[in-house]
């Protein structure tokens, strides 16, 4: 642990549902580190309680394990990182337990082919929108679509070279994601926008993807001029 | 001017058709500085040659104006930055003479309301997409969509603090943006996939408004770990 977490995270418990994923897990493993008490989901309730006992001991943080629908209960924020396929119908069954919180979605809706990753249509425009439909006493905030889940659970990488577009239509609830991103090392949480121009945000993975393959690299974004 | 052009472009007249918009006429300026024979296309053929005789006044470079035709026919590597309301008319007139040539497609299809901007649907995909449909015998690349027109014509700005995201199907095609992208100092090429994936590329510049808004810049993107 190293700096205290800002003033609006103090006392806050963050769960992370598809916490046992890579993009769950090096967000819980960063978030654990940063003295946040955080809560692991996942559809298996055993394996998200080895993976917390790991990132507690790892980290020297607080993080419990459980299964999606309890973590969903236990935080005060909650990070959506499970895989697009599940997004609708786990949300569907969480609308209930998530009324009244800040709920973040980092899913990226992407395809794959021979010629790489692409970017799917969604109906209701974005991972995020979807979310904001299925969840409407919640308010659902955009983020962590772009960093690297390679680079936030390497413990040897201390400092994650990349900003974090934060797309919001309550302007509260986007400053508390912010401060959350800015409790990764090297992360700056940037305003991106509403909700409605969170597609490309997610999409932009794709183009990572192919700027991974060919510089054999694990790319972010920074905003210039900020 | 400064350095000399790399190989590649050495010899090659560089289009901007649209070349009087604020997007277009930095380029312009840009390609110019950096020694590079350059032909502004608009469509009021009058005030493309007055914004050819300001720029090659102000960089001591080679630039003439005419209408988007003949910029097309003169060029061989042809830059469209036209306003989305325009590219399809524009590109569907211009097929034979950009048969076998470059295309580079900077064209953002963005609507505004009061809350700001937003990313369009387009039927092709993107506005990449759609030149490349409409020129079946150009090779079109997407570039330059997320550079601050106000940063590339302002004299005062030295280096431009961005990386130019190149997609594109054809890897010589790619390369060679990538290093037309180079000319402008400060700036990098870098490839981010096929030409599929461009239309968050075009969109992320609804995001960049929203930036621009919140933190009173004028923002561009980096790619960090390449």
């Amino acid at each position: 642990m190293t700096d205290l977490p800002p003033e609006s995270l103090v006392g806050k418990t963050i769960a992370v549902l598809g916490g046992t994923g890579p993009q769950g897990r090096g967000l819980a493993r960063r978030f654990a580190a940063a003295g946040l008490a955080v809560v692991i989901g996942s559809r298996d309730p055993q394996r998200a309680a080895g993976t917390a006992t790991e990132l507690a001991m790892a980290t020297g943080g607080s993080v419990s394990g459980t299964d999606n629908a309890a973590a969903a209960a236990a935080g005060d924020i909650v990070v959506v990182a499970v895989p697009w396929e599940g997004h609708a119908d786990l949300l569907q069954g969480l609308a209930t337990s998530l009324a009244g919180k800040v709920v973040v979605d980092c899913v990226n809706p992407l395809g794959f082919d021979k010629q790489g990753a692409y970017a799917l249509a969604i109906e209701e425009g974005s991972a995020a929108q979807q979310a904001q439909a299925l969840l409407p006493e919640s308010v659902v905030v955009g983020a962590f679509h772009n960093v690297s889940a390679v680079k936030l659970d390497d413990p040897e990488t201390a400092s994650v070279d990349t900003d974090v577009l934060v797309v919001a239509d309550v302007r509260e609830a986007g400053d508390l994601v912010r401060d959350l991103a800015g409790c990764i090392p090297g992360v700056r949480g940037v305003y991106g926008g509403r909700l409605r121009n969170a597609h490309q945000i997610e999409a932009l993975t794709a183009n990572l993807i192919s700027v991974n393959r060919r510089y054999k690299a694990h790319a972010g974004i920074r905003i210039t001029d900020i």
